[in-house]
């Protein structure tokens, strides 16, 4: 295996993980779980929404059309007809002249077509003073405004929000179908980790990644099943690998941080499948590997938590999302102005971290092994490969974080 | 009870939930579960990181002073004394002139100040050739350079991100102490609502209401407790409020949506607690109820789910903060130019749906009791209670959900 590694663009490590991933079968879990999960099929509703047309305010059930040039000065004087109880329909229709009291929600007698608020009026004998005027269909939503019987009320692969959540009880939706989600093996390699409960010693660093990479995917819709810390040993590595490959549906492999753990991890990947990439054009992340354990997607990240994390958010990201049927949660997109220069390399793409704040991004020059600029920062800037970097005062692009 | 609700501004809404949220009690979670809870305390590196100063990069140690001038055509030629393996000091100091092989993560040499990356090299015999000069700590992580010992890491309150994971990872921190998820009881009034399973009749509508609050508290690190459905009947609304108040925390009634569901929730409040305020200047959203049964903070909300979620975001979110010790995800703010005017009332706060794409936010004038428009949007704009609306083409803040 040649010493340097073979690197190639971004785009074209994100087009093989797009080739390896396959979305999971679909499974029904209960509304009050799925929030966050994805849906595999398209929900339409089963029912009209509104049933039946009604008030969206306290107030009368009026003819819109009585109401014409009604005002504080000039009330327009309607005959009260009764009070409308909820869930329950009129007694009579409401004639030219009349009005009848509406809860909201109440159902809107027949004859009526809009509903003056309760406090636009004043009782007055047994008459209504209506003092401002209101249009066809003000403060009423009518039959099946909302939606219609049998409409896609939201897509498959749509990732449910709080507010879809609610679309999905008004629409009956129960049981809800959505993508499994994947089992994501993690296995750390390098003979220089120990487990987070002991203490380094001189050369030793505590295992940030298992920790780093099963919250990231827990966070993207998956299930992240841990395979412990794998020292310089092809045998054990082999073992943990081949266990992973028959019990998950990906594997991340967190690289030794050394080019022999590298070497030793896309020998046996290359030997229990394939591997197509190993280097990728990106900073931090260069050393990441993308193949496959039999069928089973396998990426080797880099040994540095920060580059890990870089290659989780703008490669493996895509896998998952493949997966899950959705690409997670997407990194929200904000643009500031750079504080100071960013220079770059042409050829490679640069993820410079930033702290955004007010309108300005100052980037975080930390070495890729920091963890606490990661921590600190709270987004990304993006140099692509065909720039040499961006200046002061530059309005960029930021994925926060 | 005064037919019109006597309302208050949003600010001293707010403030009201400020006066009502007491922090949780605090508790220990394993380290891969604590990724999105809350640090109810300050936690401190109990090591230096890195605890000793390693290579960033595969190359070779040197002393940077050996390279100064080196390139291309003038490459240094230093002595190469032997490779350096993962976890194990050189077994000597690097003298002028001469340098060792590392691997990434490797144990810096006695002497060394540097590293070349092996692609800036040659080897040459005994020799190997500098071909790029490197300053002083250059492509090292230096002994206590990312935390020092009994540095605060993350502070308490913060909750936690991928990220953090992995410094509290770095830092031993197996068992994370957080803030105890608050349970908040949610009960559901209306003589409208029937069972997302049931198919509703002309005048009844399904209970939404339960299961868009069930997922936001959620969202906001809490656990949904929900009781059901109460019709019309003051002594079942009783005995669940009872109840939730002896189980919860905290206290949510999607109110009916009628004004005597409402005066009626109001009543027993008061009788087991307190009003603080019944009716709140914000639209959609204003027969709002803030007050408790007993100590137990309880909101009455809107029956309409869009006028429910946007008090949720506007005033539920700030007690859901203060009891989880976090504010919970915070809305992204992005500014973008508004497609349309939007109209308001002096006053009153509005909170206008929009759809942000490409810069521009498109108004959905929706009547507060669709769900379409609220699952179509992706964001807010909140026009002050002091400004009469924004003009086309204004600049304005979305809160994105």
């Amino acid at each position: 295996m040649s010493f340097f590694l073979s690197v190639v663009p971004v785009s074209e490590a994100i087009a093989a993980v797009h080739r390896l991933g396959n979305a999971m079968p679909a499974e029904t879990v209960p509304l009050a779980e799925a929030c966050g999960r994805v849906l595999s099929y398209d929900v339409r509703a089963d029912v009209n929404i509104p049933g039946f047309t009604r008030s969206v305010m306290d107030g009368y059930a009026v003819r819109a059309s009585d109401t014409t040039g009604a005002g504080e000065s000039v009330p327009a004087m309607l005959t009260f007809r009764g009070r409308i109880l909820m869930g329950q329909n009129a007694d009579q229709p409401v004639k030219p002249g009349e009005c009848f009291y509406i809860p909201t929600g109440g159902i809107l007698p027949e004859g009526a077509d809009a509903v003056v608020m309760a406090e636009n009026t004043e009782p007055f004998g047994d008459e209504i003073l209506v003092k401002r005027s209101v249009a066809h269909n003000e403060n009423v939503l009518r039959y099946d405004e909302d939606f219609k019987k049998g409409e896609v009320v939201l897509p498959c692969g749509r990732r449910l929000s709080v507010q879809d959540v609610g679309v999905l009880a008004a629409v009956g939706c129960a049981d809800v179908p959505v993508t499994r989600r994947p089992k994501i093996g993690i296995i750390s390699t390098g003979n220089e980790l120990v487990p987070v409960t002991e203490t380094p010693k001189i050369g030793q660093v505590r295992d940030v990644n298992s920790y780093v990479i099963s919250a990231f995917v827990r966070e993207h819709g998956c299930i992240p099943v841990t395979y412990g810390i794998i020292h310089d040993d092809r045998a054990s590595f082999d073992a943990a690998l081949s266990q992973a490959a028959s019990e998950c549906d990906a594997i991340l492999i967190s690289g030794g941080s050394s080019k022999d753990d590298r070497d030793m991890a896309a020998a046996v990947i290359a030997q229990k499948g394939e591997v197509l990439i190993h280097g990728v054009a990106i900073a931090p992340g260069k050393p990441t590997i993308i193949g496959r354990v039999g069928t089973v997607p396998a990426i080797g990240l880099p040994g540095h938590p920060a580059a890990t994390f870089i290659v989780l958010v703008a490669i493996v990201r895509h896998l998952l999302g493949d997966m899950t049927g959705n690409s997670g949660p997407e990194p929200v997109k904000v643009t500031a102005k750079l504080a100071m220069n960013i220079p770059s390399t042409k050829g490679r793409e640069d993820y410079i971290r930033v702290v955004v704040k007010d309108g300005i991004a100052t980037p975080l020059f930390g070495k890729s092994g920091l963890l606490n600029t990661l921590a600190k920062s709270n987004g990304i800037v993006r140099v692509p490969a065909e720039s040499e970097g961006f200046e002061t005062g530059r309005e960029v692009d930021i994925l926060l974080w």
